[in-house]
This record gives structure tokens, sequence and C-alpha cells, in this order.
């Protein structure tokens, strides 16, 4: 069985993530990316955008920011609403989420109670707390944004946004008018978020800073969907692995087989499969999409599935990204706040746009690219997808002398611009095999005498372990081919025999 | 004159940045970007990376978080210190900050300027309110660090970071050894950092939330840098402007006639240089490096120049970066506060590195880009460096029927995976050019009748409005020559002839 533990040990001292702070003995809910964590997170986050804006022309990044007015949450909801129902230890005051606790005991969801729910669960189930046996306070809410005084006077008041789609939401009536009114609209971003979590925990996974990438696409139903209707066409035969929310298990059915589900929904939970399977190559069977019960979603969410991935280092399916049509809800919110019009004009009149919004927890993600790709049999290796991978190629000189460390340099620095990659010289072939491993290296180039008499180089597979044998002068050709999926190892091994 | 409101409009209107929650009637110290604008933004982040992590390959990105908690911020000195003098009107309530209104009624820096100077010179100056003309009160310290509560209890505080340098501090003896203890080390982190400014003002440069991007170089002097003497001698003739402090005007000399500084200050220094007038294109006319008095730098700082443009929205030189050589203070500081050794093994024994930091305000740097970009002579063109250009590409059909329209998409769809491109077919063609113009498009693309019969469309270059034909099957490659600067615009044309 798989722990946290084993994955994070590597995470910190190969360069990943870890707590951050941990000079000052750490702090809960924080994580810092480490030089490996940065690259892979870059990289995820380029692929995210050439994957999503590419589903579209009239889809864009914008930057908001991450402080939010006090009028946007208030209007969203947020002030009012955005909290979680809190339980204090009278004996020790330490401080947990009811549901939590409630879930733990019981194995189910509990996320849905009330205060009065709560309450009575926790006295049937004789919940006491966890740390030191004493009696819990009576459920509480607990408002989970970070709030920040603007200014000198300390009156005024603004938040650290709990999650970046109402910077996009704001930004709709403008960036409407500067891209010329065309519709269906979609805008994207990529950036922090934070959460007053009252007790992070699961590693990356309740996080009080976290990182989101949510694409919100606007548009009139009736109206605007033609162009989704269309995509969808092409792809409704395609398999995904779906739980509904009547079904006592999951299950894998064409798209078109949830055809009480419109065609706008339907397309864009097919593409967010695909990236899923295509970009950051998951097993089918370790994903599902997930529709929630009516308790368990938001209000203003008319459909909502979320993408979970089946974590062995978590216990099994947790959520990693969601899929929620919002109807005209946000929109609507800010139109009646703010005073100004949110509409669109369309051939039937005037109308105020709906949204769908795909949203991803970026340090989730990448968790789940960790979990899944970890091997520790005999040997410990990490299964990255290439086009992700922290660090794509190193190379390495078979020994330290005999103008072997040069040679090796020379290529280092020839692939440079086009890969990931590192050059290493230190400790035996053996070892430097093992740290690439570990790390997920897809290729290891050697160096060694016959390079150079006959211009060519050893590539390691990092799955198989297998070697083959390139030219110089091919190396960079095959390489991308490998790693952008064009070109299979096996197909190369063949060429040598 | 140029005006801060004559670019701030286009970048309204067109999609580059205005002020956050303006629906809300905008907050005061923030703006977003919007979708030209992160264009902008991400190619600016993306150029920065490969300029100053391809100085060495020891030099890597990390992210930490924009939560500091207290006990970090209170080991750099920011609870204490990082507080600006702040004076209150007493009849209006306003607050402004001192320096600010000495500074405008003198034409002097006042930022050395203690409470007790500060008392005096308000009342030798006589200044009152500039919005009601009312007294002010006696200056008192503000802590410009936004403060947030962690957790549910209430009693543990944190900061967002006032800088990004010390998410990148905290991390050095982590990183030191993840990276098997190589020295000199660079870290680098872009990212947001928060100042809760008394009165933001002048668009984007004293901003409330801003973004960095900062690099800082670990080593120890005396024994890690022979590695950048070797690198200085090869630029110590390179030519920069600047003003020294004893100096009255800038002027152009060597780096080598600055030999009163050491080397791996004048390496960066020349580095730095070059990225703003080979990357960013900034003649040299309009830059230089001032170096700092001892009443404007930092105590911990030893050498302090800042690299200022001469802005014409902004009434001349501001800062828009700084290369900062803080000797060892802060891990000396860091080791203190958390007893956690920061020392690296030397052949000299263990030794606490130094730091040289080079520091870039990314919203600054871009409006620089702008400011001298901007042209509103007989037609309004923004002059932006071509590999960094919001869009780099516009293709048109001539007219919106024939077949023209198809053509042109086939074509635009060609380069969509090369350059940042964009297809319109709106408008008249003049229009077209005018808004392409306007936001700084770099080259636009017509495919008219004659490209039907000879596959090849016209190339009109943004600074001179000249045109070129090209061959369809060329196209691609001609493009990437203009825009990398390896071809010139000229050169295509006299092919012409």
């Amino acid at each position: 069985m798989l722990e946290n533990e084993d994955i994070l040990s590597m995470c910190k001292r190969r360069g990943f993530l870890w707590r951050s702070a941990e000079i000052y003995g750490g702090e809960a809910g924080f994580y810092d990316y480490g030089h490996l964590g940065a690259k892979l997170l870059d990289s995820w986050k380029r692929k995210w955008k050439e994957y999503f804006l590419g589903l579209d022309e009239n889809y864009h990044m914008i930057y908001p920011n991450n402080i939010m007015p006090y009028s946007v949450m208030e209007a969203s909801g947020h002030v009012d609403h955005f909290s979680d129902l809190m339980i204090r230890c009278k004996r020790c005051d330490s401080y947990f989420r009811g549901d939590h606790l409630i879930e733990e005991e019981t194995g189910e969801n509990a996320e849905w109670m009330g205060k009065e729910d709560m309450k009575k669960s926790i006295q049937n189930l004789d919940l006491s707390c966890p740390d030191c046996g004493g009696h819990f306070s009576e459920p509480e809410d607990f408002n989970m944004m970070f709030q920040v005084s603007l200014g000198p006077t300390g009156q005024k008041k603004g938040f650290l946004r709990p999650e970046t789609a109402q910077g996009i939401y704001i930004n709709f009536r403008r960036e409407y008018r500067a891209l010329r009114k065309q519709m269906p609209l979609g805008l994207a971003t990529i950036g922090s978020a934070f959460r007053n979590e009252i007790s992070p925990r699961q590693v990356v996974f309740r996080k009080r800073e976290f990182l989101q990438a949510e694409l919100q696409i606007f548009f009139v139903p009736g109206i605007h969907d033609e162009k989704f209707e269309k995509k969808y066409q092409k792809i409704e035969d395609e398999q995904v692995n779906i739980k509904r929310e009547t079904w006592d298990e999951s299950k894998e059915v064409k798209l078109k087989d949830m055809d009480d589900l419109p065609p706008f929904y339907l397309y864009h939970l097919g593409k967010m499969y695909e990236f899923y399977t295509d970009v950051m190559k998951l097993s089918s069977k370790d994903i599902r999409f997930r529709e929630l019960s009516e308790d368990e979603k938001a209000f203003y969410n008319k459909i909502h599935f979320d993408l979970e991935v089946d974590f062995e280092t978590l216990n099994g399916w947790k959520e990693v990204s969601g899929l929620h049509y919002r109807s005209d809800y946000d929109l609507k919110q800010h139109q009646e706040n703010s005073n100004q019009s949110m509409s669109v004009s369309t051939d039937d009149g005037k109308k105020i746009p709906h949204v769908i919004e795909l949203s991803f927890g970026i340090d989730r993600n990448l968790w789940s690219l960790l979990d899944k790709g970890y091997n520790d049999g005999d040997r410990v290796w990490l299964d990255l997808p290439k086009e992700m991978a922290a660090r794509q190629v190193a190379v390495f000189p078979l020994v330290r002398k005999d103008g072997l460390p040069e040679k090796s340099r020379e290529i280092f620095t020839k692939l440079r611009s086009d890969f990931r990659v590192a050059w290493e010289k230190s400790g035996s072939i053996g070892k430097r095999y093992a740290r690439n491993d570990e790390i997920g290296t897809s290729y290891c180039i050697t160096v060694d005498y016959d390079t150079l008499e006959d211009e060519s180089v050893t590539i390691r597979d990092l799955k198989t372990t297998e070697q083959i044998r390139v030219k110089i002068e091919e190396l960079k050709d095959v390489l991308k081919g490998l790693i952008q999926g064009r070109k299979k190892f096996e197909d190369h091994l063949e060429r040598e025999d």
C-alpha cells in the first residue's frame, strides 16, 4: 500500500514540493514547489492552456487579481454563504470540520448537513475529540475567506479570492466588448485561490493556498449552442467512465448514452475526459466522472459532474476537477449588485449569458500524476507523461575522463533549447540511472568510448530500462518523436535487430 | 505630450488592462490584465525565464506561496521595519505618504526622511491637504504588509508577501541539498507581491497587488565567483548608460570603466542591461542604471543600482528593476531566527552564502513597453518587440466573398501553432489595419483575388506600412525570420524589385 509519505519523502528530497517555511516548523495547509515541481507545474499549465484554449479561437486567458473587493464577494454570495460548520473541543480548544469527523466515522458524505443535523449526528455517534477525547461545542459557521484590510484607515475590507471564477465574471462585460461581441466567449485563468480551511489535511488536497485553472464559457442556450452541438456530434461515440447519481457503480458508456444531458454539456465532458486520457495519460480505469446528488451540489449548479481519480495514497476516488453548468446565476448576481448590464444582443433580443465552468485544482492534478506514476517494485521509478515530465532527458558521460565529459556536454548543449534536460557526471552510472528513474526522467543518454568512434549514443527507456543506439545527428528527432508519442521505443528496438 | 490616459484608454478598450472590479466602481491600486494583456504578460515571462535561467544551468524556478507565516516576515525584518510614514488630514481624514507630498513640492527625494525630518519639512513647506486644504497630523508609521488570520482561532497571523524574495531565502537550504550542493546556485520565481500602499497612484506603478520576477543568486565571494569573473571578461567592453551617485548626469561607459565594482556585480549588471536592449528592444537612450545613495538604499544592500526607464507618461526616469548585492544579510537572519544552518561547505570551511538579487517589477516593465511603443502621429500604432507582441500576425480576406474568407482561414489555421495569430473578416481593410496597428500586431497578411491564382499573399509591416508579396508555402519561414529578427523587412522589399 502506497502512502502519502512515500511520495512526499521523494518530493522533498529531490525538489518537487514540501511544507512551506519548513525551517520554521512548516505551516499547515501550505506547500512550496521546488525546482522539479516548478517544471512539472509549468508544463501542466502549458499543456492545459494549449488544450483548452485550443478548443475555440474565441477562448482567451485573462489575469484578474488575487485580492477581491468586498462588493464582488458580497454579490457572489461568498460573504454570506461561503462557510463550513466548525466544532471546537471544549477541553483542548482544537477546531474541526464537523462533516469530516462524521464522514470518518460513518464513511458517508456529510457535507450537506446543517447545524441541527450535525448536532444530532455528533450526539448519536457519540463523537469526541480525536486529539484529547474531550466533548465538542455546538457547530458554528466559519467563513473560509481570508479577509484583508485595504488602505490605511482599516475600514475598507477585501478578500483573497476563494476561487478564480469571480475575477472572470466581473470582467465578462468588458471582454465581451473588447472581443467585438462574438459569442460563445470563453475566458480562462490560472492562478492562486485561498481558503482558510479549519483543518488542512491530505497533503495538497485541502490546502489553504492552492492553484486553480478555470475556463468559463459564456453562451445563451438555444442561441449559441449550435457550435457545441456540431462539435459534439463528432465525439458522441466516445466512451467515458461514468458514475451517474442513481447508479450503484461506475461504468463505461458512450457519451450519446447520456442523452438526458444537453449536447453543450456532453461536449465539454468528453473534452475534459480526453484531456485526462490523452494529455495527462491516465488510464480510464483510474478516472471517472461522478454526478453529484442534489444534496451535494450548489443550488446554482444545474448539472455537476466531478472528475475523480482513484488515488492509491488517498483511499480511492477523489475529485480533481469539475464541470459545472452554472446557468445565468453568476452574471445575474453581478448585474443586480453592480447595476451594470451583463446582457448580450441576440436575434431574440437581449439575454444574460449562461456559464459552463471547467474547473481544475492544479495541485490535486499534479498529485494524481505523482500517485499514479509512482512505482516502487525492484526499482523506484516515476511514470510521468513525457510531455509534462519535470526532466525529459539526462545526458551522462560513461566515465569522467578521456574526453567523454566534454563530448556529453556538447550533446547536452545541443539539446538544451528543445527539451528539459540535465547533464550529470557524478556517481556511478547505476546511481545516475536510479536518481533519474526516481524523478521520472523519460530518457537517459550515455556517451561511451564507442561514441568517440561512431558518433552514436545509448538511449535508455525509463519504463523498460531497455536501450537503443542512435546516431548523434538523429538524436534530436528521435527524442522528439518519442516524447511527442509519434514513435514508440519498441519501433527503434526492432530497427536495431 | 503623451498622457497615462491615452494609453490606458486604448488598453481598456482593446483588452490589455484596466482597474479591477470596474463594474463596482474600480478598486484603487488593483488592475486586471485582459486577453491581450495576458498574452503580453505571458510572453514577457517566457522571455525573462529563457534569458535569465539561460545564464547558468544551476539557475532554477521555484514557486513559494503568496501567504507567508509570521515567523518568516519577522525574521526578514518586515514586521518591524516595512513601513511608510503616513500623514492624515485632520479635516477630511484623507491619508497621504508624507515623502510623496514633500517630493511633489520640492522635486527632491524624501524617502529617506524619519519622523522628525518629515515633521519639520511639512512645517517649513507649509504643506496642507491637497484635497481640502486642511492641516496634517504628525507622521506615523504604517506597516504596508497585508495581514491575514490563519485557521479558525483568529490568533495565528500571516502576511501576504510584500516581495517574492523571502519565499526563496527560506527554501535555499532544501534546494541546496536537492541540487546536490552545487554553487553558485540561482533560484528564481515569478509571482504576485502585495503592499498596502497608502495612496496607490501612477497607474500600474504603485499598485497594492503587483507582479515580480526575481532571480536570487547564492554564492560565497572569493570562493564561487571565478565563474562570474570569466563570464564578465567576455562582456567587459560593453557600453551601458550609467548614472553614478556622484555624477551629475548619466553617460555611456564601458563596464570595465567601473572597476571599483566587483566583477560578479558588473557581470549581472551587463546581462540585465542586455535584456533591456536585446530582448525588450528598448533604446539605450531610454534606459539607464542609476546608483542609489546611502540614504536611499536599504542598509543590507552593499551595492544597489536601479534600472530606470525614461517614461513619457510619467515625467521621466522611473525604476522598473534593480540589481542588489544583499551580502549575507538574508540567510544570516533566517539562520538566527530558525536555528537551521544556512551555510555551505567550501574548501575554506563552512560559509553563509551572499546574495545578488535581480528584481523586476513586471507591471512596470510592461508599462515601459506600452509607453515607449505607443505612437500617435498620423496613425496610432504600438511598437512592441515582435517576440513579445500580444498579437504577432493577423490574417484577413480582402473581401468577404468569392472564397477569400475560406482561403484566409486555411492560412490562419496553418499559422496557429507557431504564432500568436488572429483571423479577422469584419470592417474594411483600412479599419482592420487600424485596429491591428493600435494593439501592435507585427504583421498583417491579406488574401486577395491574386492569391487564388498565384498562391501568394501580402504581408504588411506595422512600422513602415510597406508591403511585400510572399508565397504561401514560404510564409511560415518568412514570418519566423522577421519575428526572430534573423531577417529584415527591407531585405524582402529589395527582393521584390
